[in-house]
């Protein structure tokens, strides 16, 4: 009991300094909820605000590829675990620094996993933020909720689906999983959203499009934005060179900004 | 202890009449592990095999839309469950059929859900068989770890992937999850693997191409083939309509059906 305690505590004392708090999430995985994540943190440091990115997957942890630090460690202080640098004004922490040997999968059981994502978000030592992004594993199942319920005072969640009906059934899921854990829901983002072929300029709806929009007016929540498919999201995220920096210029950026501006104003309303 | 041995004997009675088991799996979610489960069912039982299909995922059991059989309902007979009939030789069991809500997230904890995994899979009356499919749950966490240890005499296992690098950290995962479970891979399957236009024909590489086939030599494992992506894939798995028996002369149906005869050629050789 008094172990559970110190552990609270402890993770409340590590998010303190932390003005908003955000979780991501999405009823499935292969979405793109990562990615988001990455560039939604990578727009809003940009934008001058100390961000933190807290990589939530402890199975399947990508964001320091994506974000091109995945050579990078942190550093354990007195304080705690100092997060990774991606930029000046975006640290990083996940399981991937952690982990010794890239290709193992993680499987860990029940309890054992509780104390060590307890231990991972309890120990990190963010310092002052002004927003903290949680991309949690994927689905809705026991690794999302372990990790969701460890964020105290979270201003709200945004929900990441592709456009078609198989991907939706899942968006349903995750509206009902957050609004049972009583945090706000920001918005839904729908991502992979049409596509605009290099060659002829033509647009295909490869995994159909609007499914997003259709979901946030059926349970009446913010609709974030649609990102379109973009190649370069693809290429940038296995380089790890920032893709909303490196084409700045294109559709897909400033989808992605859009969407981080919406996230702001939603957030500095309540 | 008595309870483990009854549950246990159950399952072994119930998968007993079963020539060949086969289990997907895909390092992450979202690369269309449940749509290549589907399809190669479908080929398989077309090409007269008895198959029988279980749906693992006990979070985001998405096969019976896929297959058009989501508002069927298993009988429960004397001899246990009996699954639905999606064609005449191919029959499907998936805990979509037992979920009341459909837009709810089944939320349970490890031993509870355990218990009712071991109940799913040991009280399933599939009779006579060629072929079980199993989908396993995406990634390599405890819920792929709990259904994937509960298939006995597994002939091997069938890894699904996208072909960027990102996906494919968690392909690594996968194979070593499935050695560590001393179960054979029978190869890799690289889906979303390159685009043709609709309009101009000329191919765009979405998700980048060769992945898989670089992560088979690299790990010595067989290559089962590359599934173009095609936009009819995503509308027939919405609709309910079997994609490879809908489009059956469409370049990807054809490169399904190349990749279930690799894995029958591969799985009789043994």
């Amino acid at each position: 009991m008094e172990k559970k305690i110190y552990d609270e505590s402890k993770i409340k004392n590590s998010l303190n300094h932390i003005k908003h708090k955000i979780i991501v999430l999405s009823g499935k995985g292969g979405v793109g909820k990562s990615t988001v994540s990455a560039n939604l943190s990578l727009l809003l440091s940009q934008q001058g605000y100390e961000v933190g990115l807290l990589d939530g997957d402890m199975h399947g942890p990508s964001i320091p590829k994506i974000l091109g630090v995945e050579d990078k460690r942190p550093e354990a202080t007195e304080l705690g675990i100092t997060p990774v640098f991606a930029l000046p004004k975006l640290k990083v922490m996940s399981m991937a620094f952690l982990l010794q040997d890239r290709d193992s999968p993680v499987i860990w059981r029940g309890p054992l996993k509780m104390s060590a994502i307890k231990q991972f978000i309890g120990d990190v030592s963010w310092g002052n933020l002004d927003y903290l992004i949680v991309d949690l594993p994927p689905g809705t199942g026991d690794a999302t909720l372990n990790v969701a319920q460890l964020i105290p005072d979270c201003d709200g969640a945004v929900i990441v689906t592709t456009p078609q009906d198989v991907a939706l059934v899942s968006v349903r899921k995750s509206i009902n999983f957050v609004k049972k854990m009583n945090i706000p829901v920001i918005g839904i983002i729908e991502n992979m959203s049409g596509f605009k072929c290099p060659h002829c300029g033509k647009t295909i709806d490869i995994f159909k499009t609007g499914g997003g929009k259709k979901a946030s007016s059926d349970f009446n929540i913010p609709f974030l934005g649609n990102v379109p498919i973009d190649p370069e999201v693809v290429i940038t995220g296995d380089s790890g060179e920032p893709f909303v920096i490196k084409n700045a210029k294109s559709h897909t950026a400033k989808a992605f900004a859009d969407i981080a501006k919406n996230i702001e104003k939603i957030v500095n309303k309540k």
